[in-house]
């Protein structure tokens, strides 16, 4: 099975769950709507990457863990467009979930998908103990309220941002999972693996910023100037276009860089730049040259 | 150390820690002021009562799973204040926490109480690896999309409501949580205990009904004839006041007789007595006849 074809049939299985009988029926609705069809599923993908790059032993852990960090990334794009948020009427190309549903059905569709995800490591009975509730760990810090997205989310109500925990957290934050949780399902140390996913987050921040300044939202699927229009950091508005890009291609070389010692290093390092290039088209570099 | 102390202080400690630098200070300060003072207490209590009746071997998880419980309960009660759901501006005799901090806080503040509780469970590394994974999937099932809490939540949203479904989920849900959770704590059979906890979350909603109906916003903290407001079952609505008092007694003994084998079986129906005098006092039972 591929990996687009694992993931998807993953996160079939894992919403047919959270969404049966006695589900309430709106609620299951919601949920389906906000989990498919998915956007890029870059986060996933990197979860067994990284389960791959560490030579899996143990596979049936790292699909789990694949639809534990989608389930948080939907759930944080929920949240991020509510009202009192970004306010924000379209996310991958169709309406945004509360638009599509009502306020509270969002809030209760993110609140099912969190819980979801925990329930998706932890009770996969046919993975290691010790790994399942390592990883239910580190998720729970890489969502919560001090280094996670919570916090990242959280900083966008403070009157003085600190840019660099704000982007670590909202972003980096869900990487660095990524990349842990595909190590943990792999059975190896999970501790170097996290400045591979922040590099890999921060990288993705600058070329989404790239996206929001010099994008167009039939393209993206979302609106773009969203940061402008929030009063938020971007790394185009900051540095300039050339300087972001510039920035980012020194990001992905600096993830190839921190790639811990693994078995199947060079096939991760391709699939890297296979990625950079697929997000990250040459057409907005050379607008932004 | 005595319950009451034994909680505050979990709390204490597991709040300082998801609160702790670099957590957004605004964040941080909702957090605290969501979980203190506290209400009642009654279903961290629960855990501990029901850990005890099976003669907890290994105490140290129940503080935890007192701590888990507490947190999506507190959560459960930002969300339902929340504009799009209650819109109420008081709980625990202060404004509610949207009021207080504004939407979007709130809506972080119970995200990363719901994040903490899983981590006050699985993280907690001096308690058995099995009865931490078999307390995580059970609270996840407890306040999850299909019984659990959040199911409860969205029943409000079903054009026709299932009302034995809805209060199972948004009250029972998180009673047998309550239970559960002290029995795994204790090395015991959960699954008995399941029934034990419905039924004091039935009773519970009960007198929570008859509060609603015949209290005052004073002595509850929390503004009254919120039912009728938004058009909600209440059971002193369907069967009159009287028949309310006599099916919250008949389920009170109810509890005790669903109550499984347990070493403190005996210590643990005083206990379920006294909370039951407590919460349900003698005035409104008068006023209700």
């Amino acid at each position: 099975m591929d990996v687009d074809t694992l993931i998807d049939q993953s996160l079939q299985d894992a919403v047919a769950v959270i969404s049966a009988n006695p589900c309430p029926s709106r609620l299951a609705e919601a949920l389906r709507y906000t989990v498919f069809p998915g956007g890029a599923r870059v986060r996933p993908k990197l979860v067994l990457a990284v389960a791959s790059a560490c030579s899996d032993t143990l596979p049936v852990l790292a699909p789990s863990a694949a639809v534990a960090v989608e389930f948080l990334h939907c759930a944080s794009l929920v949240q991020d467009d509510l009202r009192c948020f970004d306010d924000a009427q379209t996310r991958r190309g169709k309406p945004s979930v509360h638009v599509a549903f009502d306020e509270r059905l969002a809030i209760l569709a993110s609140d099912a998908l969190i819980v979801a995800a925990f329930d998706a490591v932890a009770a996969n009975s046919l993975a290691d103990a010790q790994r399942r509730l390592n990883m239910t760990c580190m998720l729970s810090r890489q969502v919560g309220a001090v280094h996670g997205i919570t916090a990242g989310q959280a900083w966008e109500c403070e009157e003085v941002i600190d840019t660099d925990a704000y982007h670590r957290a909202k972003t980096g934050s869900l990487f660095a999972a990524a990349t842990q949780a595909g190590a943990v399902a792999a059975g190896a140390d999970m501790t170097p693996w996290a400045r591979t996913g922040e590099c890999i987050g921060a990288a993705y921040q600058i070329a989404d910023d790239l996206h929001d300044v010099l994008g167009c939202e039939s393209q993206i699927g979302k609106p773009v100037n969203v940061d402008a229009t929030h009063g938020r950091p971007n790394a185009v508005a900051e540095l300039g276009a050339a300087a972001a890009v510039s920035k980012l291609k020194g990001l992905i070389e600096e993830v190839i860089d921190t790639i811990p010692d693994c078995k199947n290093a060079e096939r991760f390092v391709k699939t890297v730049r296979h990625e950079a290039d697929r997000f990250f088209p040459k057409e907005i570099a050379r607008s932004a040259a």
